[in-house]
């Protein structure tokens, strides 16, 4: 296949009008496709229905600390700490659970941190000048949190092997207005990415020149494999802890991809004086997340073993998505010279990187076309894509056979965006 | 029956000796005894069970707001929505529905107050000087929220009526400082009160200085009735509405003690500008509140008429231990001047006025023998009752046998710290 950039004029004239007479036929079947969300599809909603009947009538409601039906256990029921530690590779004294969303831990423990200060530093909404490394391409709705704070962001360009790390050393180290970073160090949301062994030793490493500076390690994907060879993270918290800096980390994770998005159980693993610090806080805001829903996910998975084959269920849905888009991309696509995508080993997403300037066109193509995208620049602090080239795919959500449809549109918006492009 | 403050010093003093004899008896049982927290009963958690029924791997999960299992529907769904506005008296599109507290739904309140202020008015972290309004004796959980923020409390003498309106309004209307007032309008927690009409209107009709001032109305105890002649309570959103300060009140109430205290759900009513507000906030805290558990609770309680039905199980558990202690404190404790005692018609706790200075003691020779009670002075902001006479009895945990030694046991105590005193 000849690129578009070798072509002539004349030839990328002609390109465009074949292109656009596969977009209007696209667009006259008044489509309406999805690939803008990480959701789960129904199916693999449906391989947690059995869930429901973890808990009857008939249950024995007691766990370790009594009856979970009642007031009581603030940091959660001890077997789904344990349950979670395996995954989280730390302690369960180390553990406290939330409640149906890890984004409402990771908000709250921001939240505290402004109101009422990390381990008895200056609250954050008493300090001057606040910052955060977001690595890039990373998660809409963590950068919402930071934004909504007034916290300033500071895009880390993100390599295969996790952030820059030169740069993260460069800010951690030296400036002490600089409060935290976001990770998402395994199939990272968008781009999938692992975090190598050596970026999470040089994270352990770290000498912060904020006493109050904390990694947010929201490890979404950890159990969200696609291929049975999975990618392998080292465990931040036991580098950490060779370092002495098991103060620095807090670690996240949920359900909500494994079980049910809209009751999931959550959980963030902490070095003990955190946790102390963070529970005596938590303490003001609740009694307790919800109890039965802990041992209703325990009753069901029964341990992480049982999760783990759960969620090759989840990949035999997945998977099929992911190797379509592969697929079409790799036929329509490759050697046209109109972008990259990712393939990633996990998680939820594919990145498609266009040429520089043509995002923004080929989303708006796909939405007049019937189908919605994630929003351009929504991985990028501020919303602020520098070139205009990052488009998450979120493949999870539409049936296969929409898939397919949704996959080949993908395909002319990306072709036609370019070629308008070069055109100029 | 003499009272003790007729008795000559010698009558006291044998007095003295033959409760001491009665306390060491008590000692000598080894008791564990807990009238603490008001916890529902083990048969009360019991009712509940069947909830556990209404969905099963076999269930229809959709709503009116599409499938609970999925991410989605911030505000929660119309069919939970719609079942809290009959509860809490207003409309369905006031409400916003929570997790398993009120009690997170109130903090996260304050939080975003102090953290974004309220409708566009400064944060409360960057104003000078808050201040809260407590009746009192009122909720220890409250106000370790509004110690937690750093906001001074300031006493309000709770009447039959409510809240001394006289001071509310002269410090609400005066001093913009002034930023809310802690409410449990209906069967209060702890005297059983519930707000006169009078006392509602007079709340919708402040004129606040501080136009983010608010009504924080815990509406906690809304359905627990212990007669079937139930307290009225006036709406306070309609009275709001006909002054037009629909914006001054949030109002709070929770499922927590009509299904299981560990896993309910919560909701708050508020004014669409104020909802507005919150939702645009609450937005990027999380993608929403666990809407399984939602849905479970509608498809069992089916409606509020069903609600009212389940709560009249509940009264038939709790109302015999109210009538327990009312009777034995009426045999044992009438006409000796060791105190008065309050007869709720709903909610879940008696309040006990012993003679100045005398509570701590009661409370601390309760403790030895082996009878756990609320702390002194926790029904008072910073725990400080100025008069050391408060108690607050909740009779909901123990077992009706328990509870008959419970309140014997602590007639014994009374009795003996108030000889204590009066001998000086």
């Amino acid at each position: 296949m000849k690129s578009f950039e070798e072509m002539t004029k004349e030839e990328l004239l002609k390109e465009k009008e074949s292109l656009e007479q596969a977009y209007r036929d696209y667009q006259k079947r008044g489509l309406s496709l999805n690939m803008a969300r990480g959701k789960p599809a129904n199916n693999q909603l449906d391989l947690a229905n059995p869930m429901m009947d973890a808990l009857t009538s008939e249950s024995d409601f007691s766990c370790a600390d009594g009856d979970v039906r009642n007031y009581g256990v603030l940091a959660g029921i001890t077997e789904a700490r344990e349950f979670f530690a395996e995954i989280l590779q730390c302690d369960k004294d180390e553990v406290i659970l939330g409640g149906s969303a890890s984004l409402t831990l990771m908000y709250d423990t921001i939240s505290r941190s402004y109101t009422h200060g990390v381990l008895g530093e200056t609250p954050w909404c008493k300090q001057d000048k606040l910052k955060f490394l977001c690595p890039v391409p990373g998660y809409d709705r963590h950068f919402a949190i930071t934004e909504h704070f007034g916290i300033e962001m500071i895009n880390i360009p993100l390599t295969e092997d996790g952030p820059d790390m030169d740069m993260v050393e460069k800010y951690v180290n030296n400036d002490p207005a600089v409060k935290g970073i976001w990770c998402v160090p395994k199939y990272a949301n968008p781009t999938g990415v692992t975090y190598s062994d050596e970026t999470v030793k040089r994270f352990a490493a770290l000498k912060p020149a904020a006493k109050d500076f904390r990694i947010f390690w929201d490890n979404a994907y950890c159990e969200h494999h696609l291929y049975p060879e999975q990618d392998q993270l080292l465990s931040i918290m036991d580098e950490c802890k060779k370092n002495h800096t098991e103060d620095m980390v807090y670690i996240f994770a949920s359900t909500s991809k494994m079980s049910m998005a809209g009751s999931g159980i959550s959980a963030m693993a902490l070095s003990k004086r955190n946790r102390e610090d963070v529970l005596k806080q938590m303490g003001i805001q609740m009694i307790s997340y919800d109890k039965v829903n802990q041992l209703r996910h325990i009753r069901f998975f029964k341990n992480v073993e049982g999760l783990r084959n759960h969620m090759k269920e989840h990949a035999k849905i997945l998977k099929p998505k992911f190797d379509l888009l592969e697929k079409v991309f790799d036929e329509e696509l490759k050697g046209c010279g109109a972008g990259q995508w990712t393939t990633p080993h996990g998680g939820y997403f594919i990145t498609y990187t266009t040429m520089d300037g043509c995002a923004k066109r080929v989303i708006e193509l796909c939405k007049e076309a019937g189908m919605v995208m994630t929003g351009a620049g929504a991985p990028f602090p501020y919303k602020k894509d520098e070139h205009d080239s990052t488009i998450r795919i979120a493949p999870s959500l539409p049936p296969i056979e929409e898939l397919e449809i949704a996959s080949h549109l993908f395909v002319v918006c990306v072709k036609l965006a370019t070629v308008e492009k070069l055109i100029g």
